[in-house]
């Protein structure tokens, strides 16, 4: 048998990428030589680029490609500020375009499996910034997981004695979704936090 | 809302990838950002030794990375030769290491979606290599599709009159399957092809 090596190492590159397995990361390995250069190039630019011009802010943690950065402005309310534990969770509010306040990135959840311990977060930039920038509230924007669930309690914790409002995002049934469908956990977070309507 | 141009990009370039959506390629392109340039290096690099090093053997269609085409040497015998539809085909068969005869790929199937006819595929190679190399019997291993269906009747079709043999290979049910989850056309083509055993 003759396996390509260069087949075999560009399926071992791909399948690092989460949520890849060795059939696609096998099928994507051929579909490279199937593209025409033009798209090749494209490809391997857009890597380049992305590693040469994307930074993390070192103030909020958020992703950026400028060298000031646009969340950390003083156009944005300080007063506010989610706290998010991942960078892209940051685009993900901006696209609503309806939050003008700020933001900060733990980078990562508390989370046994991964060993990851709340001293991996970035939380001493956290509580240094509420200080500096005067931060008023922060509203916990960690996923409805155990490990951010986890991980919004302990920060909760953290600034118990702090003259701030911490709050968490709203869990309940997605707009738009089936109730029939609605997981029994969900079911019972809407429930919990039924809101007056009269 | 600030959208990062490399992301873009990136997200924009992954998803021209058979199978990936845009949330998998969004999600990969963020995974570059985390990789070590040790992997990312690796990556590219992979990438262009594959454009660079793999060709097509102008006989088989075949891919390889070798000046002198592993399957169409004289230690394999050319009397019996396997009709492909794609190139990554002939790995398969090769990693059955049971194969010692020759394969013919015919880079694609007739498709009345993708607009590809008989024309298109890799025939008159294969008519002058059954002179030229005395082949006795082509067993077609296309796909077993609409597409892959009609590719096979046709070339038994086109060999009609040739002194040679065209098989198709057996259809049935899998090995290590359960009949219980066998689909209806499956098990048809299992009843008609069954074999005796007594």
């Amino acid at each position: 048998m003759k396996e390509l090596l260069s087949i075999v190492n560009l399926t071992e590159a791909f399948k690092s990428f989460p949520s890849i397995g060795e059939k696609t990361a096998e099928r994507m390995a051929y579909a490279i030589l199937d593209m025409d250069d033009r798209k090749v190039d494209f490809l391997i630019n857009a890597i380049e680029e992305a590693k040469e011009k994307i930074h993390v802010c070192p103030n909020c943690g958020a992703l950026i490609d400028t060298s000031e950065c646009p969340y950390c402005g003083k156009e944005r309310s300080h007063d506010i500020c989610i706290v998010v534990s991942y960078p892209k969770d940051i685009l993900t509010f901006e696209r609503t375009e309806s939050f003008k306040g700020i933001y900060h990135c733990l980078n990562g959840e508390i989370s046994s499996s991964k060993g990851k311990t709340i001293k991996d977060l970035n939380i001493d930039q956290l509580t240094y910034r509420i200080k500096k920038e005067n931060i008023k509230e922060l509203i916990i924007a960690t996923n409805p997981t155990i490990e951010g669930e986890t991980t919004a309690l302990y920060i909760a914790k953290i600034y118990e004695d702090y003259p701030i409002k911490v709050s968490r995002l709203a869990h309940g049934i997605p707009m738009g979704a089936n109730i029939e469908y609605s997981d029994n956990l969900t079911l019972l977070k809407a429930l919990e936090n039924r809101t007056d309507i009269k």
